[in-house]
């Protein structure tokens, strides 16, 4: 798999350039040989001799970061004086913020948001429980509450090592869905302290997104959690992955005008987004699933499989096989990956049957490289933003968030995530659809709004509601 | 005690009133008899023959707002169309939001906020644990955390009622102190649950402040969380209130220019703040201290106390004296009430010895009332902002939290506070004291900015600094 120069690994450059003709494209030049990505060019300061300029140029990794650098440090009259990492100067002091939604700029104002005011509004939230929506931040705040067990592709990093990826989430929740997130990290790694932490901090929050925690501790939580709070609890690795794959397979389906339930499907990874796929297109109705973990097809026999790969067995494989993900994938029509890079061959691809479906979703290395995958399947999907159809939870999880608030949602169900799936699709119109368009973009404003809608609907035909 | 009508029950009335001569004089009049508090007057429409207008008025409390609707009800030529409770008003949905504090719009920002750049922030932060600080919200952040057992004047309110007043004091770390406050109501009554929830969920606060905690559970709460935590944990009813008593106290001092340490000081209330207070001017000097609570004065032969009022007991009433407040206060030049209004009768006051200093902080109905003991005493302070000298704790929680984030404490000291009083007291300069102003105003920007210094100061000197 070939990386490209990503914005992730974007570097600022300040360079003493010496004022001679020709210099700036020597520096473009060298940041090109070397493969970076010349993003902006500003300049700083212009003295007699020298000109300093600042270069972002967005490079493969940290390694490349470096050959970059090394690059023009060899070149003659440019002096590299400084080499800001634009990730880490976006980070400084932390991503998000809290505001006052009303100026506290005299006594009367003060006295209405604190004492003496607020004790009439605690004093009503005693006597009316279900008013703390209508007069507190429960009303639009959303827990995105981890472990720090499973971040991205880092593993058990610890709680305050995942706080980044807590604190961007919560942009996401902002940005897309207008939703207020706060970031929490809990040290504790067994299932009953973390339950136990998330029900007795709940009061505040009308929804928890679960994120980052690690399978198959990741399921206990998340069943524990609903049953326990009267608040919608989400796995997003789980549902908001499951979703937005569903959405794209409904997508196949009007594109392709094919019953696509009836096809084989083989799921590559059998952890929080592998088990969530499985269940979510099983309810959906597809008929012949094949799940796969790293030993190989999920069946009946297999002794070594957790409770939950268990019931994934009972669900999937009606012919009962064995084998390895490789004896799986002959004859299917459908590759859905959430495992690891490059578990699949050409060859692998080529076993498929026609029309050929692949989503091969292992970020930021897909479980194929879409360059020797693309000649041969249909229709490819990753979870990548430089490539066509990116599967992207942003889809899901803040339309979903914002209708179960809407409606003061007592919990969720896997019958919402499905109307969401559809109602993702259905922000494409059929006449829109093609082979690289089958899910909308992240940053289509319908698609929040549709979603919103569709989920705060079923979720009160579902009597989960509380408006 | 005479309640005044307030705007923390203040109503906006709409009244459609007829167009003739005379009729606002007559609402007007009509609200001043019933003793409500006209405040604004805006038109909301004119029709041929009628006016609507929207009239806010102050009342005294809820009774009271029924008694002004009343009075406009019975006017001739006047319909009231609506009643709309201001301090309702601003609550709705919450008074505080999350924001973003770099814009999403573009794939470039995402993937640095986000994955994949994300990864490399938290990779970061796992190789180099304290630069959690540099690129998280823990920088910034506080939490303001209750379990909602002593809410203002309320009670054991529980989580969720306790919500408006957490999120009006991270206003007020907002507003004054420029700080990232989150409110956090835990359910729990039991203190080691409490302190294992705070732990657990720590990893993205700077500092915690706890807040309306009961008495004695807050200080083994609050001792507990300094000694396993590694960040500033602050019970601001304790700690807020000693600081800004000793801040009015050592300009008593300025003021009169006595050693105040000699004199006999009597403090009402053994809760929270009565002994925080106790503790704090034991280790300003104070040398002869009296404390009661309901049962009269702590003393060591007093088998009643809890191990904290037996602490009390202790450092406190060299004598060894028995009885109530009344046989307490008898000789004494400063009385520091936090205890219960009315507490104090005229008398109590004329068996003090001169110079007289009453500060009666208990809110709103104070220990004795202002224009009762105002004749009698030289100094008097209370806990409102319609008296002079309101002792007001965002005196010093804002500018304290503000320096010992910036110099991303590990802990707090109680030498912090005693520098963190003086800093507040400083702000008036000596010949600015007087009898009515021995407190700055708390929207005096000069304090946060004192305060947060001489604690950033005094932490690093105390080895309580990480930078």
């Amino acid at each position: 798999m070939i990386r490209k120069p990503t914005p992730g690994y974007s570097i600022i450059l300040r360079v003493e350039i010496r004022n001679k003709i020709g210099m700036f494209a020597k520096i473009a030049q060298a940041i090109s040989k070397a493969g970076g990505d010349l993003s902006t060019i500003d300049i700083v300061e212009v003295k007699k001799d020298v000109i300093i300029r600042e270069i972002t140029v967005n490079a493969r990794d940290e390694e490349h970061e470096k050959e970059i650098c090394d690059a023009l440090k060899s070149l003659e009259g440019v002096r590299l004086l400084d080499v800001i990492d634009k990730t880490f100067q976006v980070h400084k002091k932390g991503k998000i913020g809290v505001y006052n939604k009303i100026s506290l700029k005299d006594r009367a104002e003060l006295s209405r948001v604190y004492t003496p005011g607020v004790a009439r509004v605690s004093k009503h939230i005693f006597a009316h429980p279900e008013d703390v929506y209508e007069y507190t931040v429960k009303s639009s705040t959303v827990g995105v509450i981890t472990d720090g067990s499973a971040v991205l592709g880092l593993g058990d990093i610890g709680a305050e090592a995942s706080l980044p990826v807590m604190e961007g989430k919560c942009m996401l929740f902002k940005e897309f869905g207008g939703i207020d997130a706060f970031p929490i990290a809990i040290s504790t790694k067994t299932v009953d302290e973390f339950v136990f932490v998330v029900k007795q901090i709940s009061s505040v929050f009308g929804g928890i997104n679960l994120e980052d925690i690690s399978a198959p501790r990741c399921f206990e939580i998340e069943t524990r959690l609903r049953e326990e709070l009267n608040i919608p609890v989400f796995h997003d690795d789980q549902h908001g992955t499951a979703i937005v794959v569903l959405a794209a397979l409904i997508n196949v389906k009007r594109l392709l005008r094919e019953d696509i339930t009836q096809w084989k499907v083989v799921i590559s990874g059998a952890g929080a987004a592998g088990i969530a796929i499985t269940k979510t297109l099983y309810r959906y109705g597809f008929k012949n699933i094949l799940v796969c973990d790293s030993k190989g097809i999920l069946n009946k026999e297999r002794t070594d499989l957790n409770p939950y790969k268990r019931e994934v067995a009972e669900i999937t494989n009606p012919e009962n096989l064995k084998g390895s993900l490789k004896d799986a994938i002959k004859g299917a029509n459908i590759f859905i990956g959430v495992s690891a890079p490059d578990v699949l061959k050409k060859e692998d691809i080529q076993a498929m049957s026609e029309p050929r479906v692949v989503f091969a979703l292992s970020n930021p290395d897909p479980e194929i490289s879409p360059e020797v995958a693309l000649p041969l399947v249909r229709i490819m999907a990753t979870g990548r933003s430089d490539y066509p159809n990116q599967i992207n939870n942003v889809l899901a999880f803040p339309g979903l968030f914002k209708g179960l608030l809407q409606v003061r949602a007592k919990g969720v169900h896997e019958d919402v995530f499905l109307a969401a799936a559809k109602a993702i699709a259905e922000v494409i119109k059929e006449e829109e659809l093609s082979e690289d368009y089958i899910v909308p973009s992240i940053f289509d404003k319908r698609v929040v709004e549709t979603v919103s809608k569709v989920v705060a609907e079923k979720t009160k035909e579902l009597g989960l509601a509380r408006l």
